[in-house]
Formats: structure tokens, C-alpha cells, sequence
């Protein structure tokens, strides 16, 4: 595949009855020192189930799959369609054993591929600075 | 190239005297319809200036390269080092034109590529429930 950057999986979502984990590939383990310390992870993984030609080409929806919420651009949301297929989201650490991130739960399919996680520092953006569309609330 | 994803850029930071823009390319620029609801953005480039095997091999660091941070796990820090050379960096935006953000700031150099925007909707997370190493109050 030619692509600009090169982008490699770096672990997968692993979704049981039991638990929720992130299980990062052996030879990245020691990228996890240290990340004890945090409550809260960023977990960005890939939309691995969309990446169709088509699905990449969506450039605007109704978000929140809702017809109700007006059209909308992709980059003024979380869509899972979307150029590229980069999912972001916020995660709560129940514990870290060895290469496996336990974590309360996550908006990804079992086997989806992780691509970066990175600590979770609380934004410096005080509630009466941010401005919200309307569907937000919905 | 041959990569496990195909990660493409959308547009690019340009940076002058005048101002801070993201400048996204005409054939996303549908993707922005909407954006002007919102204040603030993250932004996702690449670390482009750091895309070397070696630095990508980096799984530890001194966070902020402070020397008396303690060896860190770079999946714990934001490190422009890391096995897949993502940046996540939140912005508030100043006025949207066409294909154009004006945003505040942002800790990317003039020409970094831009690989995803994602609106900014602040976490349910409570202050009481973050947890944080002493390094991030340093």
C-alpha cells in the first residue's frame, strides 16, 4: 500500500465479558514506563471496519447518526468516516499489567487496531470559553 | 512506502507574522461545514521533522526533555518521539474562510502536515477523578 506516512499498529482492543484491554505488541512495552501515574489514557486507534475507498470519501454526515442533527463536515466531528480513519478517544485505566492496559471501556470494536495512546493532562480551557453547535447537546 | 494504514494529509500548518493557520486542501474542504460552531479543535499532525527509524525506535524520554523528569514511557507523555509520529494538539479557533482555520496557536512547526481535525467537546471527566505523575506540575 503507498501511503504518505507510515503507520503501523502498535496493539489492539481486546473486549471480553470480563474486561476491557489494550494489549500493546511486545516490542513497544517499554513505551509504557511511567504510565501508572496516570488515571486517564488518550487512545487513538484505527477505524479498521471502514476502510473502504468510500467510506473515506464522506466528508459530511449527520452526526451522531441522527437525521434530526443538521449535515454536518467530518472534521466538525467523531465520525468514523472520515479521511483518515483516526479514532480518538478518552479512556479511564483500571490497572497496567505488564504489556496490558485494563481499562473501564471503550467506543471500539474487539480486534481494532491501536495505533497511539498518549496521557491524559486535563485541557487549560476554562467551560465559559467553549462554544458548542446545538446537536452537541441533543 | 509500505505501511499497515494508508495515512494521508489533509492539509497543512502554515505559520507567518500575521497569524496561525491550518490550510486544508480544496478536496476536503467540504469536511469544514459546521466548524464555526465550535471554539476550540483538536488538531492531529505529523511530527514530519522527527520521521527517522531512530527516533521512532525512542520508547523512553525525560518528558519536556528535562533531565530531571524521571525515564518515561513515551505512551505517557506527548513526546514528538514515538513508534507512530501522531501529534495531539487542542486549538482555539479565531475565524474560519474557505479552507482556512486561523487558530490562536499551535506547538507545530510552519509546514507540518495535517492529518485529521476533530471538534473539541470537553470531557465528562470530574477534577477529582485525574490522577497525574509530579513531572506534569513541574
Amino acid at each position: 500500500m503507498q501511503s504518505a506516512f507510515d503507520l503501523k499498529p502498535v496493539g489492539v482492543v481486546r473486549k471480553s465479558a470480563d474486561d476491557v484491554r489494550i494489549e500493546i505488541f511486545d516490542e513497544y512495552q517499554d513505551a509504557l514506563l511511567g504510565l501508572d501515574g496516570f488515571s486517564h489514557i488518550y487512545v487513538l486507534y484505527w477505524f479498521d471496519q471502514n476502510d473502504s475507498a468510500e467510506k473515506r470519501r464522506t466528508l459530511q454526515v449527520h452526526p451522531r447518526k441522527d437525521p434530526a442533527n443538521p449535515l454536518t463536515g467530518v472534521f466538525a466531528t467523531h465520525s468514523p468516516q472520515r479521511p483518515n480513519l483516526i479514532a480518538l478517544t478518552l479512556c479511564k485505566i483500571e490497572s497496567i499489567l505488564g504489556n496490558k492496559i485494563t481499562i473501564e471501556e471503550i467506543d471500539a470494536y474487539d480486534g481494532s487496531p491501536v495505533i497511539d495512546i498518549k496521557c491524559y493532562i486535563p485541557a487549560s480551557v476554562k467551560d465559559a470559553d467553549v462554544r458548542l453547535p446545538d446537536w452537541v447537546g441533543n
